[in-house]
């Protein structure tokens, strides 16, 4: 019951001191104290990344728990570090905006989706800043440490295959049956699809195991050095910011692209596979001995096209420009 | 003319990618094309801090130019990094929420601002994210390597000197005649002082300097040890910190509180030296040698009180207990 009533508390009647006394049990130790973080990592190199999740934008009562918006306020900003070849991630850094009308519980739901992703994947909650504001956003900064690979978007080069490291178009899935489209009902799908959708919109896993197969699996000839990005604005966006980078052209297989085999066969779910956003795989430009012992070491990777010289441009293996139709827009 | 057009476009017109092409000349070369920063900081450790501005709350139209906002939002920042002993500034990250009605010249401005800032104090702009929202959101990540020395709130010993590095009060002040409040018009202050108030309200300077000169002028038989922690919430409320984490008491003396001289001698200016809020000055805890040399280093350092056993309370040297009187809450 006491805790039921401490859970309805609007956070306006907290303040600042009782906020961050209730929020201890989920920093790091002796960080409380201090205006800073200290973070040791002798001898690494450092990559940082910040994602920033705004109400109604980028999550809302229908399609996110508070423990679901923390969970991705994290694994976002993970993908991002995968996608330049993380090693250890060391922690992140909260800043929450939040109504003066909020509960108390919403708060704590957030930070248990970013502790429960911290305990999953590594790091610790360095710090961090909250507010007031308008509307509730929460934006995450998450640094760790880069591993022997060399991930950048400007290394893909003519003759390399592109992999994606899993398949695309369940999140965006997920998303429409959460709130209740009803061309998703229009089809006959199975409850375990419906749940992985969800799942996949709501608990998105980042691409870390994906990267440290990469790593392995690398022929011993070749340097550690690949084009990579997620997918987290969409395969196609992905694939043509390689291309803008490395200033390339790529070619992509219709009959290869990695949509869900449990999916019926039809326009609209090829469009959510190539377009849907937030899968959060990586998709990799390799030379093609490496690209074959990624397919070999990792059953969900898929070959998904090709790299050529030319313009940066996307083009189906017929010659036919891809049309693309963003979904993604944040303004 | 041209400009004219483009400074008043807003921003829901533009879409991501112009915004970020726009944008590009502030940002560090090779960063724009990656999904992370690196940052090389070999054998040194790292420090991180998160900071938040939020319109209407931290900053408005009236009060703060997007220039001015940038910079603040740096520059508070780096105070609490001088605060952890900083030595090199590596760089930040922004993340920025606005509204689709902003229009450019705004966010160029906070850029501009963000970038006067860096140029001055060093570090790089690393990266970021940018969303739309219902209000202007400014949230900066800062990291920087650790210096020598190791400063934490918890450091503070019985027998301690607290010395500040500067004057408080003036930033309550510049806000304050920004707001037109009838009081500060109710004093005949001089033209120099409203101007050196504005001043420090909207272009704040963090302490790097006068944590230079606290290193440098360090007795050698001492370690490399203090409490600190900077007055961004006021100057009692620093103490206050910094008795609570070190678990001791503060006398202080009313006649050496660091007001202006320029200031009239009035109750309410003592008020808004102890608790306005926005100093970004450093109140540091030192053994009485080391507070010795820094006073004589640094003509604008002041010693305000010492450290004694006891409970966390801060008394006036004549045994009164001062009463808090919080001017800032964020709740």
């Amino acid at each position: 019951m006491h805790n039921k009533n401490k859970s309805s508390e609007r956070i306006s009647k907290l303040g600042e001191e009782v906020i961050l006394n209730r929020l201890k049990k989920y920093m790091d130790d002796g960080q409380i104290d201090d205006d800073t973080a200290l973070i040791t990592a002798l001898n690494k190199e450092i990559i940082i990344n910040t994602d920033i999740l705004v109400e109604n934008i980028h999550f809302n009562k229908i399609t996110s728990s508070p423990q679901n918006t923390g969970w991705k306020g994290v694994t976002a900003n993970l993908s991002d570090l995968a996608c330049s070849g993380v090693e250890d991630i060391l922690g992140i850094t909260v800043g929450l905006v939040v109504p003066g009308n909020t509960q108390w519980n919403w708060i704590e739901g957030v930070y248990e989706g970013i502790n429960n992703a911290l305990n999953q994947f590594g790091g610790k909650i360095l710090g961090g800043d909250c507010s007031k504001g308008k509307q509730k956003i929460l934006s995450i900064t998450a640094i760790g440490t880069k591993g022997p690979l060399n991930l950048h978007r400007s290394n893909a080069k003519p003759g390399d295959i592109l992999v994606t490291s899993g398949v695309h178009g369940l999140s965006k899935l997920g998303l429409e049956l959460l709130l209740s489209d009803p061309f998703t009902t229009s089809f006959d799908l199975c409850e375990a699809v419906k749940e992985r959708a969800i799942k996949a919109h709501q608990e998105p896993q980042p691409p870390l195991k994906a990267l440290n197969k990469l790593i392995s699996c690398k022929p011993k000839e070749l340097p550690f050095k690949a084009a990579a990005t997620d997918s987290s604005d969409g395969l196609l966006e992905a694939i043509e910011c390689i291309c803008k980078s490395s200033n390339c052209s790529a070619i992509l297989e219709k009959k290869h692209i990695p949509i869900d085999k449990a999916l019926p066969k039809e326009k609209h779910w090829t469009e959510w596979c190539l377009e849907g956003g937030e899968d959060f795989e990586l998709i990799v430009s390799l030379p093609p001995p490496w690209a074959e012992a990624w397919l070999k070491s990792m059953p969900s990777t898929k070959a998904i096209g090709k790299i050529e010289k030319g313009l940066p441009q996307l083009r189906w293996s017929n010659g036919t420009k891809i049309q693309r139709k963003p979904t993604f827009k944040h303004f």
